[in-house]
């Protein structure tokens, strides 16, 4: 726990963190966006240990970010708007980390197909785009990884 | 490390959160934002283990988010590229986890003084807002912890 009496910990950031905070947990928020609802399905993808994963979606139930529902774990509505939080990280990771190949998964403009960036407006119809209108499909750089 | 063979690994989300993916490195990077920049700042600021905060400043070191000089460490370019990232969640946790008093912290247009939210639009003057052109100024959350 952060330590509260300091005033830096007041801090919007500190509380998300404390949520969402560490890398599996936003891996499995990640995941459930890409459509994975079965424990049997997130333990695959992440390769981590059954009792971290289970605690973890535990942790995320608890806080209303997953709900379990008909065998599985789905988004909330709250989880559902962490996705500008990792819109804006997949672009950070794209910009500095992505594949030769090109970015694993692209956000084109849905209905419009131009790029989306971390600006939030599309390059081919200049609108300001929301979060639910952001699709997300493969990129160059999963398909290269896919035939490697 | 993860599990790079499949291909839900194989993503930007997953390489960012190498990088700043628990909750130590974000909130250093995020202090970094804030204005401080020497170890002892970061670990009174934290209250974690000196071991631990040395760690975490040297991955952020040597992945060229932060850089020491001057005896000490400054966001890069790169890292000052996460504004949007921390943006992001920082609006998520004002929206879930705010104290009652409002958001420990603002976010205004820089000259306009209007809010810019999540989509980056300012509610006052209309404008399409970019990561350079947001303040980021005590709130009412922060205020009223600093008096209790």
């Amino acid at each position: 726990m952060l330590d509260r009496t300091y005033p830096a910990q007041v801090c919007s950031v500190a509380r998300a963190l404390e949520v969402v905070g560490e890398r599996w947990s936003l891996l499995i928020v990640r995941d459930a966006f890409l459509g994975l609802s079965r424990f049997s399905d997130f333990q695959r993808s992440l390769g981590i240990a059954r009792n971290v994963l289970a605690q973890r979606l535990e942790h995320l139930v608890a806080e209303e970010v997953l709900e379990k529902r008909d065998g599985g774990y789905f988004l909330t509505r709250k989880g559902r708007e962490l996705a500008p939080a990792l819109h804006q990280l997949m672009k950070w990771g794209d910009r500095h980390y992505a594949p030769a190949e090109g970015p694993p998964r692209l956000t084109p403009h849905r209905g419009c197909g131009g790029r989306v960036e971390g600006d939030l407006v599309c390059d081919r119809c200049g609108a300001h785009v929301r979060p639910g209108e952001i699709e997300l499909v493969p990129g160059p750089g999963l398909a290269a990884a896919a035939a490697s």
